[in-house]
C-alpha cells in the first residue's frame, strides 16, 4: 500500500461535474489500495473573482485582509469535493491549511511553509478517511493569522505534504498531459515530454512554464521526492519530475491506472533528449536606467535599491559604456505587477545613483530554450538564434544559464518565436497537443 | 466611552459599495469616541448561492462539510469590510468565528454556543484596532470542526459577543428600519416601533417575523442586554428590544446619530400599544395523521415518534373524537423542510401509533397577532376573528399563547389576513414603509 498525495488544480474542479469526476478519480485510486491525500485549488476563476471584489472595495487591499479573502476559495472547493467524494460511500473530511498544519511566516501573500505538522490529516488516515487540504494556504506561527502562499501556492502545499507525510509520490493534477515541449496554446505542435529532471523543469518553470509552481519543484529537488503531472481530464501517463538518475518503481502499482503505458515512460529514459522545452513568460516588465555614470558602485547602488524595495530581477543587461560620456544603460526584467514599485524606487535613489532617466516597457515576451543537454552540445545557440531570425524576431536581450538560453522580444513575437524555435530544435510532434480544460489553475 | 457590538446583514453588503457604506458607518462610531466590534454577514446572497453549488454536488450534502463550504461567505465579506475600513484610516482585523471564540457543540447545522473567549477580540480592541468577526460560525469544542448557527445565526453571534465582552448595546443593522407592526412587503401601511420587549420580539421572531432571530432574542433576554435594530441604508432611530421596566441610558451619546430622535424613542415608553404586531410564516407545512384509535397513549407515541426523529413541531390540533368509530384526527404544524422527514418518521412507526392514513399540506400560511397588552384587553380574540372573516378568510386552526393569537390559512390568503388584522387593531400608518434592500439578510 502506497501514500500518495494528489492535488488537482481550478481547471480541474472548475464545477459541479468536474468536481465529481475528479472525486470518482479519488475514490478509484483509493479502492485500488493505496491512500491518498488530497490539495484542492479554488474552483475554476474564484480566485480571480474575489481578486476582482477586492479592488471594487479598496484600491489597495490590505494584505492580511486579502489573505483572508483568497482563502475563502480553497475552503468552498475542498468542502464540496469532501461531499462528492463522501456520497460515492468514502468517508473524506475537508481541512484548511491551518487545521492541517501547514505553519508558516507572516509574510501575507507570499508566505513561506517553515513547518508542517500534520496531526489531523494523519489521524485522517489512521481512521480510514481521506483528508481534502486546502492548497496555497496556512498559518502564520507568530501571528496565527491566516497566510497564503502566493498564486500557485497548491504546489507547493501538495510537496510539503508529501515529504511531511513520507509520501511515495506526489501527482499534480492540471487541465493538460503532463509537461510539454512548450505551451500547447502558443505551440499547438509541442510533444508532451515523459520524464524530466528538477533542474530543467526549475528553468522551464522559472522562465514562465505555468504547469508547476516554481517552489513546489524546489521543495520536490530538496527533498528528492518525485512530482507526477497528469490531465484530471485522462487517463494518460503524465510526466514524472525526478532526478536525473532516478528510476521510480513503476511496478510498485502505483500508477496502475495506466499500466499499458509504463513501457513508455520506462523506455525513454535512455533517449533522454538534449532539450526538454521552450518556456515563454508574457508576465515581465523591462525597466532601462539611462545615463549611469560608468563608475565602480553605481550598479551597486541600482541593486541595492531595487532589493530594498523587495523587487525580484530577473534578466540584467548592462551596455558597453560610450566612450564620449562616460556614461552606460542598465536594463532589467521585472515582474510586471513589480514594474511601478521598481520605477518610485529608483526616482527615489536619483540623486544617489545619478542616472539620467528611465524608460519602462512591459509589451514585452521572454522566450526561454530548456534543456540539461546543451551543456555538452554545440551549436545550440547558433541554431537558436538562427531561428528566431528567421522568423524576423528581433531579439532586445539576451541572458543565458549551464542549461538556458533566454532571450526579451516584443509581446506580439511570442508565438512566432516559439514556434520557431520548437521546430528547430525538432521538438514538433505529429498530432496537435490535447488541452483540457481553460486557462485556470 | 461606550463599547457597541454592530451586526450587519447580508442586504447591508451585499455588495461593493454597500460595503464601503458600511465601512464608513463603523468608522463613524469609532470617530465618535466609541469602541466598536463588528459581525457580519455573507454578502447578499452569497449563502444561497453556496446552498446551490453544494445541492449540484451532492444530493444530500455531508453536514460537516456544508458547515465548511458556507462559512466561506463570511471570510469574504468580513475580509472586504475590514479592507473598507482599512482604506478609511483605521485598523481593522478580520477573525473568523474560531479566531474570535465562538465554541459551539458539534451539531452540524444547527450549532450551539457554549463558550465565548474573545481573547485576541480584546486584543484587537486594545491595540485601538476594529475587529471584524464572521457571523454565524465557530468551532466545536470537542472535534475543533467548523460549524455554523443555523441560518440567520449572526444575530445570535452579535449578542453572544456582546454578553462576553460586556458590551453596552449590540446594534442589528439590516435593511428595513427595525421591528415593524407587520412585514412592510406584505401590509404596506406597517408602522416602525420605537421600543419592543423581549417577550414580545419572541412570539414575533418564532411566528415568522425575520428581522431578528429567535435565539438571538433569546440570548439578550437571559442576559438582559438591549438590542438596536436599525436600518444600515438610513440614519433613523429605529427599534430598541429590551426588557418591560428597563430604559436605556439614550443621553450618553451612544446613539450619537440619532440625536434627535431620542425624545422620539424615550417618549414611546409611556404609550407601549396593547399590540406589537402582526407575524406570518409560510415556512410552515401541516401534517394530519387521521384515525388515530382515541385512547391514552396514542398521542405520546405519534410525538415520541417525531422527537426521536428531531422534528420541531409548531401548532398541534386533536379534534374531538367522532363517537361512532372511536378514532380521532391528529394535526400539526412543522417547518416545511422537515415535512418529508416527518412523514416517513410516522410511516416507519405506523403500527406503533396504528393511524389510518397521513395528510400533508404546504400550501398553508401562519398569522399571528402579538402583543403583551392583550393579556388585560379582552375582546382581543373577537376583533381579530372578525377581521379575518370579514375579509372572507377560512381558519383552519387555531392556538393561543398569553401575548399572542396564531392561525392557519390558505397560503394565498396570507396579505388579506395581515392588511385586515392589521388594520382591525389601528396598527395602519398614514405613508407607506421603507424598504431599502432586498430580502437577502
Amino acid at each position: 500500500m502506497s501514500l500518495v498525495v494528489q492535488k488537482y488544480g481550478g481547471s480541474s474542479v472548475a464545477d459541479a461535474d468536474a468536481v465529481k469526476r475528479v472525486a470518482r478519480r479519488i475514490v478509484e485510486t483509493k479502492k485500488a489500495g493505496h491512500q491518498v491525500v488530497v490539495v484542492v485549488s479554488a474552483m475554476g476563476d474564484t480566485t480571480d473573482n474575489l481578486v476582482d471584489l477586492a479592488n471594487q472595495v479598496s484600491p489597495q487591499p490590505a494584505a492580511r485582509e486579502m489573505d483572508m479573502l483568497l482563502t475563502a476559495g480553497e475552503r468552498i472547493s475542498m468542502a464540496v469535493l469532501a461531499m462528492a467524494i463522501h456520497d460515492l460511500g468514502v468517508q473524506a473530511h475537508s481541512y484548511t491549511g491551518s487545521q492541517a498544519g501547514l505553519i508558516t511566516d507572516s509574510k501575507h501573500g507570499r508566505a513561506r511553509i517553515i513547518d508542517v505538522t500534520p496531526g489531523r490529516i494523519e489521524a485522517a488516515l489512521e481512521a480510514g478517511a481521506i483528508p481534502i487540504v486546502a492548497g496555497f494556504q496556512g498559518v502564520a506561527q507568530t501571528t496565527k493569522d491566516i497566510t497564503t502562499l502566493g498564486r500557485g501556492g497548491s504546489d507547493t502545499t501538495a510537496v510539503a505534504l508529501t515529504a511531511a507525510l513520507h509520501a511515495d509520490v506526489c501527482e499534480i493534477y492540471t487541465d493538460v498531459d503532463g509537461i510539454f515541449t512548450a505551451d500547447p496554446r502558443i505551440a499547438p505542435t509541442a510533444r508532451q515530454v515523459p520524464r524530466i529532471t528538477y533542474e530543467e523543469m526549475l528553468e522551464l518553470a522559472a522562465n514562465g512554464a505555468k504547469v508547476l509552481h516554481l517552489r513546489c519543484v524546489e521543495y520536490a529537488r530538496r527533498f528528492d521526492m518525485p512530482i507526477h503531472v497528469r490531465s484530471s481530464f485522462s487517463a494518460r501517463p503524465g510526466t514524472l519530475v525526478v532526478s536525473e538518475g532516478r528510476t521510480l518503481d513503476l511496478a510498485s502499482g502505483l500508477f496502475s491506472a495506466d499500466r499499458a503505458a509504463r513501457t513508455t515512460i520506462g523506455g525513454t529514459t535512455l533517449e533522454q533528449p538534449i532539450i526538454a522545452g521552450v518556456a515563454h513568460d508574457l508576465g515581465d516588465a523591462k525597466v532601462t536606467v539611462v545615463g549611469v555614470p560608468d563608475k565602480p558602485g553605481e550598479a551597486a547602488a541600482i541593486f541595492q535599491t531595487l532589493a530594498d524595495a523587495e523587487i525580484n530581477l530577473d534578466m540584467i543587461v548592462q551596455n558597453v559604456s560610450a566612450a564620449s560620456t562616460g556614461r552606460t544603460d542598465v536594463t532589467f526584467t521585472c515582474p510586471m505587477g513589480d514594474g511601478k514599485k521598481a520605477l518610485a524606487a529608483l526616482e527615489n535613489a536619483r540623486d544617489v545613483v545619478g542616472f539620467e532617466s528611465l524608460l519602462y516597457d512591459d509589451q514585452i515576451a521572454k522566450v526561454s530554450l530548456v534543456g540539461a543537454g546543451m551543456r555538452s552540445h554545440p551549436g545550440v545557440s547558433a541554431t537558436f538564434f538562427r531561428a528566431l531570425a528567421d522568423a524576423g524576431v528581433n531579439v532586445e536581450m539576451i541572458s543565458t544559464s549551464e542549461i538556458r538560453i533566454s532571450v526579451v522580444t516584443r509581446a506580439d513575437d511570442v508565438e512566432a518565436s516559439v514556434q520557431a524555435v520548437h521546430s528547430a530544435f525538432g521538438l514538433d510532434a505529429d498530432g496537435e497537443a490535447i488541452v483540457y480544460g481553460g486557462t485556470g489553475r
